[in-house]
């Protein structure tokens, strides 16, 4: 059985946002995920601040929102150029992703009412890909900035 | 008024657990704090999976683990240089610790009941540091290792 | 004395292009260096080559044209803030100047016959900046991306 | 027909100090090269410096000892698991060895007369290895640190 591209972001998104226990604890909202377009959200709360003088988000929760957002822009690239690949052989494949390394950069303090990350792919290999990823503010402000590679095979 | 490098180092330990809502979400303890040694460990639980099928720490969870006990490190270096210092002055120079950048190299699934992170100072300017760092299971095995650059001035 | 911004920039061109000895030995030449637009570009020639049977660049030439773009970048940005200042202390805020950290991604084997490196701030603060630079070839393929932090103060 | 694991090391020396042209270029000299031990060595020389006033190392040759010393590591890794491998199928293998990403701290002033470079492995796996490094002088001050991935398969 093989799924469509579409089936196949939309059991994505499902598992990002629904699957994942820390996702949720965090918050995390995919509020786009096109084979074009990957837009991720989080909203801010008192629970997700660092530093309780300045009110600003924690280190911490940047670093998580980046990591996750190079992982959906690395998982659809490889979608992509899976599709109508087996349901089944596709299932492997997407367990295999990983985060192998990442550097944040902290641009600016963390204000704001929520923060929208987005990213996009430096390097799409059949073994590693390598994805830039952007935090910016409700001001549109950045905020931090992020490269991380991924395992994709 | 000044205070003790003891009694500054219990108020930092406090302020990492006590006043930032993020740490606490987390879970953080701070089992050491010494001017020699630093020791931050975290029990895993449910909501700090980010894979369901296989139970292992979420990225986000090591990223945050790190870099906060890298920040930790970079601050018990600069209160052994700031002994002695009016706590007022102290305060300021506190306030303006904050990380530049990190990486994460994640190295191994993390499995475990609770994980141990330790970090050790490559660099101690008057303006930067850089703090290396690692994150342990139960079993001594090595899950992820840092390397992060902090404002100290 | 003070000096015009259009002169310090003219002396920061000769300082990288012929003050220092490993740049000319590897043959960086500054294409552009204007407030607005800075361009490196390095000529392929044999000593530079890494891999004697695929004829690419060397990853440590990438690495190197990477950290120098990225220092000239937060040298012209910290240039146009000084502008004015006198020329004594400029040239010690100059020589202050330096790469804390430096990561490189590596994304395509680097064949071409020329090289052109530029670089954008993601961060201009009075202490670091962080730069974020590209290597493309004479086809203007992407090769490598750099993130780097630089002291400025 | 295969080679001995001794053999593969003499061959892996001769390719780094011999067949790369730019190792060449700035005199890499690899002063041990065991199943445990790795050190690679660079004397200091006019040619090097990266700033004429304080006769430093530049930073692009501290880049590139940390590169090379890490993939040397992540090479001896993966020849001692190809051990009794055919001599073709081994150089295939040596062939796809590859900086993927590389981040390097730079700690100290390179001042010295000579510096030596080692690594360990992080991570060994059979798709990517992460190896950290260390840049020493000749009074073995720490100069640099590394922490770099390669692709290994």
């Amino acid at each position: 059985m093989t799924i469509t591209l579409q089936e196949s972001l939309e059991l994505l998104k499902e598992m990002y946002e629904q699957w994942m226990p820390f996702d949720r604890l965090l918050g995390i909202r995919i509020d786009s995920l096109t084979p074009t377009d990957v837009q991720v959200r989080i909203d801010m709360r008192e629970e997700l601040i660092g530093n309780f003088v300045r009110e600003i988000l924690h280190g911490g929760v940047i670093s998580s929102v980046l990591d996750l957002t190079g992982g959906l822009v690395a998982s659809v690239e490889l979608l992509k150029h899976l599709e109508g690949m087996e349901v089944e052989e596709l299932g492997k494949r997407m367990a295999r992703i990983g985060t192998i390394d990442l550097r944040v950069d902290f641009l600016r303090a963390g204000k704001g009412k929520f923060f929208t990350a987005t990213g996009s792919v430096l390097r799409k290999g059949n073994k590693v890909a390598v994805v830039r990823t952007e935090l910016c503010n409700d001001q549109k402000v950045l905020i931090a900035a992020g490269t991380g590679t991924y395992l994709v095979s």
